[in-house]
């Protein structure tokens, strides 16, 4: 017997059938002796509808106080529902906001961060045999402001709660049946992960295999909560998200990632002068610009060239930038690319292992294309190269890297990842 | 310069248009210099959508703890747009809760009662230049569960938030611009009241004139708060409900109501014995039956007859209940009649004024009209006739009272009693 925290998504509860299901499946858990702690999303199309009609009503972006104000209703609904739900199915279940669970966050709105959890009311109705039933996504600051998580908040507001409780396991239920060592939409023998590091699953996530809200991945990191990603639509086992995680016999890598959301930009000639890369930096950041991958290449004969990447979106605004600063820098002349994808290997034994480079780099000349940056750190490397033929390179890397598998990979519909 | 409430139904911001409108009444009050704090309903058909998911879920009446979570989430979203709609036009707003309003509640689910308004939040905001934008139908407990305040909650919210912040004025925006002396779809000539009392207003509304909930009207003479009963569609003056309420001269009656809901039950032939009323009235209280006017004609040779009104929906209970009773009672006969309606004329100065039974008497009986049942009070006086010529008695009594105007009376669409 044990006390679980377990989190679903928006579109787990996305009509009254699924929000049965769902209400089904905590009562197992319930009846198999565990103490269960919910916490709970809009259901499906809920926040998109609210956001419509707030659209109705102000020209531009709304404030954020009375954004926060009218979103939380979206969870709120929710957590009754199900509640009602488990009732119905003769259980004993209690709702409860975020600011009747005691979730404290900074008086921002919009994307507060939680500063402090008061369980006390949770723990009382455990006691009491209910499962307990949370508002993901929602907080109230010290002063009674009702406040927002931002993205990834559900996620954020479980593995919190779970921290706060002291509970043995955090599940995160969602559309898909657990971590798969890469894309399996792309690469058919992509194999589920039994288990995955906080790290690992921190650089896949940032990478785009956004099954769990990184925020909420490192707040599991910080607190030392195991987490679970498992499938709300199917009984399979999941993947452990822990701090201590077992390779299998021979391989390296854990997963590979792909970016397609990227602009290189290159900065050729550049007079070598101190703080000349702060320079750039500084004004593309005070303009708000999301900087990825940075490379300098040596210093020749007295100049540098660098790159860095970017989203596309961002890409004008920083051609823009660097154009102002022109006359401070000095550079001859400044190149810039799309169509571009990146391309990540991620594994945690990666640093002790000689090759796993060198193996990245064949695979990718073999398929005649060329690279355009390259980044690295302990448990990553990253390949910036032509998009093209992403799925060759992906399969090929999937391959040379040990990692097929025969097993079939569930994939549901869209998870919403508030 | 005063301070006023104003309170919004849901149909007066059923949608986004209207939500603008009602945005756009609020701001011209406030420019013209007075301190605003709005109540609002849940827009529209909201509640009974959200009524709707709940029944998919739950099999029967779900609990009433989940239902209050569920509901209140109605006004959450009324109160976040109309003040973004407030914003929109320029002015400064803030939208509350019901606990975030300080409003606190018995520990009662689904009909609490206000216990008392701590409304510190309410005026510091006030007082920083905002418009307050209060969430009606909702309150917490002590213990910080939410509540909802049953039907005709909104109005109640209002009145009880007027009586706290010591408010100049509570104005109850309706879609009708007044209360009526009848109702204007019957009688075209219906006269719109300047004033009407708080007594005279709860026997109207009691009765059907369901403009304004009567536990807000009760609340309200208890805390002598004056209301005023407008059109949120036009500009036209309202009713003020006060307690001192002047009369016209010459006129006697203030309004003619009317019930269609109401049977007639009969028993004849009661022995004379102490408690034998108390006896049938308390076996139908134990039923839960609603029983409205109760006569009792004298006795005659040892044996009396009653009879009383319930609703149509409790007629076939009710008559089940005192034939359970039979043997204890010994009454010779039972007998019922449905097809009726309950005609009601109400003014504070009838008691004192002869001849005002007489005149009603007299035009029932002039349309050839028998009575069925009569009961009288200080302030009102109905009669129980058969339904089929209802139009033509509260003409004919409209006129014969000296009711009848020139006037043109303004109805809008349905408008929500919650």
């Amino acid at each position: 017997m044990s006390l679980i925290v377990m989190k679903f998504g928006g579109s787990s509860v996305g009509d009254a059938e699924r929000m049965k299901r769902v209400a089904k499946r905590i009562v197992e858990r319930k009846q198999a002796g565990h103490s269960c702690v919910v916490v709970v999303s809009a259901m499906g199309d809920t926040t998109d509808d609210l956001i419509d009609l707030s659209k109705q009503i102000y020209d531009g972006a709304p404030p954020a106080r009375e954004m926060d104000m009218l979103l939380t209703t979206g969870e709120q609904v929710s957590v009754a529902l199900l509640s009602m739900a488990i009732h119905n199915l003769g259980e004993q279940a209690v709702s409860y906001t975020g600011w009747q669970s005691g979730i404290y966050t900074e008086p921002v709105h919009s994307k507060a961060r939680i500063t402090d959890i008061q369980p006390h009311r949770v723990l009382k109705a455990l006691e009491q045999g209910n499962v307990v039933i949370v508002a993901g996504f929602q907080g109230m600051t010290e002063s009674g402001e009702i406040t927002t998580l931002g993205r990834g908040g559900s996620d954020t507001t479980a593995v919190a709660l779970a921290a706060a409780i002291k509970a043995d396991l955090c599940e995160i239920y969602t559309d898909v049946d657990g971590i798969y060592s890469t894309d399996p939409r792309i690469v058919k023998v992509a194999r589920k992960l039994n288990e995955i590091s906080y790290d690992e699953m921190l650089e896949l996530a940032n990478l785009g295999a956004a099954v769990l809200h990184p925020r909420a991945v490192e707040y599991a990191k910080n607190y030392n909560v195991t987490l679970v990603v498992r499938s709300s639509f199917t009984y399979n086992e999941g993947t452990n998200v822990k701090e201590e995680a077992v390779m299998e016999q021979g391989i390296v890598v854990r997963g590979i990632a792909y970016d397609k959301n990227v602009a290189r930009i290159s900065i050729l000639g550049v007079p070598e002068k101190p703080g000349q890369l702060a320079k750039v930096f500084i004004a593309l950041a005070e303009e708000q610009i999301d900087v990825d991958i940075i490379v300098q290449s040596g210093v020749i004969s007295g100049s540098a060239d660098f790159s860095f990447t970017t989203t596309l979106a961002d890409r004008e605004k920083a051609l823009t930038v660097i154009e102002k600063i022109r006359g401070d820098i000095g550079y001859r002349e400044v190149t810039s690319e799309v169509n571009l994808v990146k391309v990540s290997i991620v594994g945690a034994g990666m640093v002790s292992t000689p090759g796993v480079a060198a193996t990245m780099f064949k695979v990718i000349s073999d398929l005649g294309i060329s690279i355009s940056l390259v980044s690295t750190s302990e448990i990553k490397m990253s390949c910036v190269v032509d998009n093209t033929n992403l799925t060759e390179v992906i399969r090929a890397l999937h391959t040379a890297y040990g990692l097929d598998t025969t097993e079939h990979a569930f994939v549901g519909g869209p998870e919403d990842r508030r």
